[in-house]
């Protein structure tokens, strides 16, 4: 027997109508690319994301076909995802911080058949563009007195196509599993994989984020993401955003702490999302300026591991509550978020800190359990660690195409690849990774490339990349290598030949020589070994 | 294209697993029917719900049928409502305010194959347990040591039932649009009307309801139901509940001042939810004893409009915050929630609780318009009232069996036979019931807005307004008034009262002095027995 209830699909461009209908003068505040700091409201952000659908529709682009933008968090970009959804379409975000050959790469993969794109990435674009055969069009998020030259086809200054709408469009109808959004992880090891989100997905995960056990944030909250809608979703808040009615306050292209600030302070926000870097930033400028955050009540801090000393002064000197968080492209992104539970509430100073060092426990949608190698679950005691596996209604069941397969299970559990360990109240904590991607402020940077790329120097016998510890970065690579016979190549040598052919943030901050790296029996880089070796290095670089 | 998102349907006993693996330990407090608190927690509560499921499939009772319930809040209560959902059968809840023959006629509508009651509603289940043939089984909610005497065949104490339990149960595989639970609106005019909820809608609901904009609950919350269970599903509590993991107290039967009070304050309560009439008896209590609220943050206020001396007293005395909200069992029943939105944060005293009088605005989920009778949309300004209509993942689309069609339309806007306006910024405020509404030369009048004046006159006891025919203007007012005591006055004296306080052509035409107003079961107005006994009425200035 049926329920008798509504069928009504959960839709992502309901919640922009929601927000147009009862949040209808709540402002998104934008820092434009252009520079000015420019307004909108959801009753107009609404309007302008069903001329973006509307000309989408008339241009030729319809269901299924994948809309790529690489863009900075702003009104322009976010309204850009409802249009595209709205017809059906899948916003695909892009990583401008990808090297130009990997964004090709991934838009010839997703056939990528339009791009909106910031005056920022053009060079990126002009670079690009000839190779990614599947796309048509061009648009440039911005207006036509900013357009710069160009000798690329097809496009387009994103005002100008924007002011072709003639009104009166209507979301087309759509099944609540049809893909809304994609995005790819730019994995440790082989191509990047693409996670292809569902409307259901998006809508749920939405849900689950603006919950008080998770983000807690309503309509009376200013938000500030902070973190990119290309680095998965911005952690789901162009979507939660809306659903509550929020004010959103979009940062454009400038994350320093003096930009920060200005933001966090002209416009009164009460929440804000980023990695740790972004913050060590803000805290910097704090301390050097003797500012302080009257109206910041929460900040969210994941991407990597965020350091005790982050959560002491946010807490202890500007009375901000952090939540540590932990999630994944393939989780939409949340799996789970540090707020403080009953049997943690009276917990004071260190002890506080020290469950706050922990990312936090799964909201409902979330199932979450550690498992040994042959998925024996372990147990729930805050020490014992094994591989993190999860399961939900927005998670991925494969990536585009069927690559990693492997990564899930018939009972529909999804290796993480991380290595946790969780406590009898459910809170978790990232110990390792199952693979040795280094974290680097927030950003992941590929061990596997960089060992690649240095034993192609001619000098060179063999080359292990493992993180280590920084006080800025958390962690960044240090090479180490072994000389063929005979040969004396120096660190500037091998950093020199490696510049350029990955990002420049990838680049080992330092070089050890040594006479032998160990290795497991299958003949594998023993890196636990190699990391046990260089605990006690230090960075020359990290003071 | 689809997206590649898990399938992971929206399942109700999914809220216990959550609860019970990550809230585990948290307690279920429940002041049981027999006499003394009894205390259990989600994990074992879990393990319970398991047993009920066993054993009702054990018993033979499976997908689809309809396992009633006749009980107060307590935590059996909620385990039956589980382990029924369990299995795929459908929790039926009936309200034992009703006459036995209506609760007889509802069950035999239902076809319920088994029953759980309390000890309370032995003498009920007497009465009727024979005109009801589909009832297979009677499971009293009580153990051995206090079972009734009784001539009813198939009856057991459920504690002796689920002690036959053997463990190891599994939750059965089921669709999310399956049926999970019912409930019978008990409509004032004709048969009573089967509302069926799915699992989806039931699980939406709960994550609408736990949102900050709405209830705002999380595991730091200590949640008291003292709506009941059996009052459109205790406002979703018992599934909000455990999603967010909150502690929960379950009052039983006792919802008087003192027993209120008592648990509010030993369990440290400090988010609750009821109708006016449980307020008015506490705050009676809190003045006569001189006690304080110190643990209580929010009350939810519903099923009536609340007094401002309500509100007023809860927040100026207090210092709780009040959350007029609105639903219907049709929505699961969630329909509007009065949190305070930006635009109205810095009101202060009369002008804030002006805006608490009304019953809030749509949380996303529910879509929500006001229309005249031909359904034309009306404006938002917050005075200009028509019939208010919703759409929504937890609004019904149909009634069990097919009664009540027309107020269902065909794009699946749900007619809720109330008459509202909404304001600028969503706020809906209900004005009168659509059959009590004056039309009044086409132009629509509250019955509700004059009676709350007619009553605030000193020497009214009760007060009441219907529309009787006027061969001019089709319908106008007429206010029947019982006087208190002891006081005489004239329809001169009540209508100069109110003259300035409404538009002039609101006020009666006409004052009728009765002894007695005629009133419903649940205390409200019988407005159908008040026109019928002034059908003949004739205005004097009707010619």
């Amino acid at each position: 027997m049926q329920g008798l209830m509504q069928n009504w699909p959960l839709l992502c461009h309901k919640l922009l109508d929601y927000a147009a209908e009862n949040h209808t003068g709540r402002e998104i505040v934008s820092r434009s690319v252009e520079g000015p700091i420019v307004r909108t409201t959801y009753g107009q952000m609404r309007q302008r994301a069903l001329g973006v659908a509307e000309l989408l529709d008339r241009d030729g682009f319809g269901e299924g076909q994948r809309i790529a933008t690489l863009a900075w968090n702003t009104g322009r970009h976010l309204e850009v995802w409802y249009g595209a959804m709205g017809i059906g379409a899948i916003y695909h975000t892009l990583n401008p911080r990808l090297f130009p050959e990997q964004i090709a790469w991934i838009m010839n993969h997703a056939e990528d058949q339009a791009l909106f794109v910031d005056l920022t990435f053009m060079p990126i674009v002009e670079k690009i563009a000839s190779s990614v055969k599947s796309l048509k069009k061009i648009i440039v998020l911005t207006d036509s007195a900013h357009m710069p030259e160009t000798k690329l086809a097809n496009v387009v200054a994103y005002e100008d196509w924007l002011a072709e709408a003639r009104g009166g469009f209507i979301w087309r109808n759509l099944d609540e599993n049809a893909a809304a959004g994609m995005c790819y992880t730019s994995g440790t090891t082989g191509n990047p994989k693409g996670v292809v989100y569902s409307h259901r997905s998006n809508v749920l995960h939405a849900m689950i984020a603006a919950m008080p056990n998770a983000m807690g944030i309503s309509c009376r909250d200013v938000v500030l993401p902070v973190v990119p809608m290309f680095h998965a979703n911005a952690w789901g808040l162009g979507q939660s955003g809306p659903m509550v009615g929020a004010k959103l306050v979009m940062p454009g292209g400038k994350m320093d702490g003096a930009s920060m600030y200005e933001l966090l302070d002209t416009e009164k926000v009460t929440f804000t999302a980023a990695v740790p870097t972004v913050w060590l930033m803000l805290l910097q400028h704090l301390e050097e300026t003797g500012k302080k955050l009257p109206y910041l009540k929460k900040v969210v801090i994941g991407g990597s591991a965020c350091p005790r000393a982050v959560t002491k002064k946010f807490e202890e000197v500007y009375g901000v509550e952090v939540i540590h968080a932990w999630g994944m492209t393939e989780m939409s992104p949340l799996g789970s978020l540090c707020t403080i539970k009953p049997e943690y509430l009276d917990l004071k100073g260190e002890e506080l800190l020290a469950v706050k060092d922990k990312q936090g426990f799964a909201p409902f949608g979330v199932e979450m359990k550690v498992t040994d190698d042959e998925n024996v679950e372990r147990p729930r005691d805050g020490k014992t660690f094994g591989r993190l596996k999860v399961r939900g209604p927005a998670v991925a069941r494969a990536y585009y195409g069927g690559a990693g397969q492997d990564q899930f299970d018939e009972e529909g559990w999804f290796d993480t690849g991380d290595v946790a360990h969780l406590d009898q109240y459910g809170y978790m904590q990232i110990t390792d990774r199952a693979k040795d991607v280094i974290k680097s402020g927030g950003e992941w940077i590929s061990t596997i490339d960089l060992e690649n790329l240095a034993v192609g120097h001619p000098d060179v016998a063999e080359a292990a990349v493992i993180g280590v510890h920084h006080s800025r970065w958390d962690e960044r690579p240090l090479l180490v290598v072994v000389r063929k016979p005979g040969k004396e190549p120096t660190k500037e040598d091998l950093l020199a030949f490696m510049d350029g052919k990955v990002a420049k943030w990838w680049l080992p901050d330092d070089v050890a020589f040594v006479d032998e790296i160990p290795h497991t029996a299958t003949g594998k880089i023993q890196k636990i070994t190699l990391r046990e070796q260089f605990k006690d290095f230090r960075f020359p670089n990290d003071v």
